[in-house]
């Protein structure tokens, strides 16, 4: 059955913006069901990669909020754990923690905006459900290449200065909306929900 | 139609420990719903207040991660005014946020097992339906009539140092469970789980 058979009533143009960093485990949850999901809803899924980072640092953390709050952080990896299972999606942690995703989230802004969704799934797999470093150059030349992209020119855009100057604006962009964690959604109208467990929400306020 | 007509199957002598704090707004959503839900799936549920202050100390804050972290605090509030809109509650913020709920917490504790959810709905409900302070002793003993209590007795038993101490001690369970938020709730095999958004998935764990 196509995405379309089983789309719900509602307004057909709505795009949902999809906020995310590469590193983020709830957003890898997203990542590996929003455009079936959004598809039932009639709403197009723009994928919007950023650097938390640098909003972690505006709120003083140096590193993962998990790293900082290790109960906080046993329980993400416990919740994750319950929700895969439920979902049959492969999880385990990486090595490193949270991974440097500045060339991932480069090489995501580097293609063209037909190619990003498969990319990024193919990126949080290999992070999230294989283990992979993905802020390896050849990983993410394999990862390029798996999807269908010119590897060599993609990683020639990834170090441009535009593609740098991208992700900047792209991670001002996000603070300036209000967003302090991943994944973050929002709609045409500017509502913003935050978290893996509003998906739903985000998306039935897209066509209501 | 009783909450025994619309049980699901499952097993029926299940009880989830549902850990809150008076302040919390998330509470407050999982408060005005945990009993006829977890009646639905032949759960019992038992309340148990305690204080996020001294927990929420031990991760370097001193107040509210809502304030410490006002991106986040201006999102929790659009958040939960969302869903309570969704789920017909009403909600308001009130003056003073985090309440102070040392009283309350007592309050609820120096009554028996049968009267907590009635009175604890009844204190959330001032809090954050009415705008009521709730750190205020007449508040109190007016919601501990209204909701069957025997005010004066239980205002006694709230300053007696075996309620005090037994309020020391459900904090300190708390912390040693692994609970860093509220609310939070933990299945008779100790599964941890945490937010109103897990409710649901806390019951199903309970009857699977």
């Amino acid at each position: 059955m196509s995405a379309a058979d089983t789309r719900l009533p509602g307004p057909r143009s709505a795009t949902l913006d999809f906020w995310f960093d590469f590193a983020s485990t709830y957003s890898y949850l997203s990542a590996m069901r929003i455009d079936a999901l959004a598809a039932r809803h009639g709403v197009a899924v723009r994928w919007r990669p950023f650097l938390l980072g640098p909003i972690f640092a505006g709120q003083g953390w140096q590193t993962s909020p998990f790293n900082v709050y290790p109960a906080k952080g046993r329980y993400m990896v416990r919740d994750i754990t319950r929700i895969a299972a439920d979902r049959g999606l492969a999880f385990r942690m990486p090595d490193v923690f949270p991974a440097h995703t500045v060339a991932a989230a480069r090489h995501a802004l580097a293609g063209d905006a037909g190619w990003i969704a498969g990319f990024s799934r193919a990126v949080f797999e290999a992070e999230f459900a294989r283990g992979l470093d993905i802020s390896n150059g050849d990983v993410l030349a394999a990862l390029a290449r798996e999807t269908g992209g010119d590897a060599p020119t993609l990683a020639a855009r990834a170090s441009s200065a535009a593609v740098k100057a991208a992700l900047r604006t792209e991670t001002d962009t996000a603070r300036a909306l209000g967003i302090f964690g991943a994944p973050s959604f929002v709609t045409p109208d500017g509502e913003l929900f935050w978290g893996d467990d509003r998906l739903d929400h985000a998306l039935r306020w897209c066509t209501s």
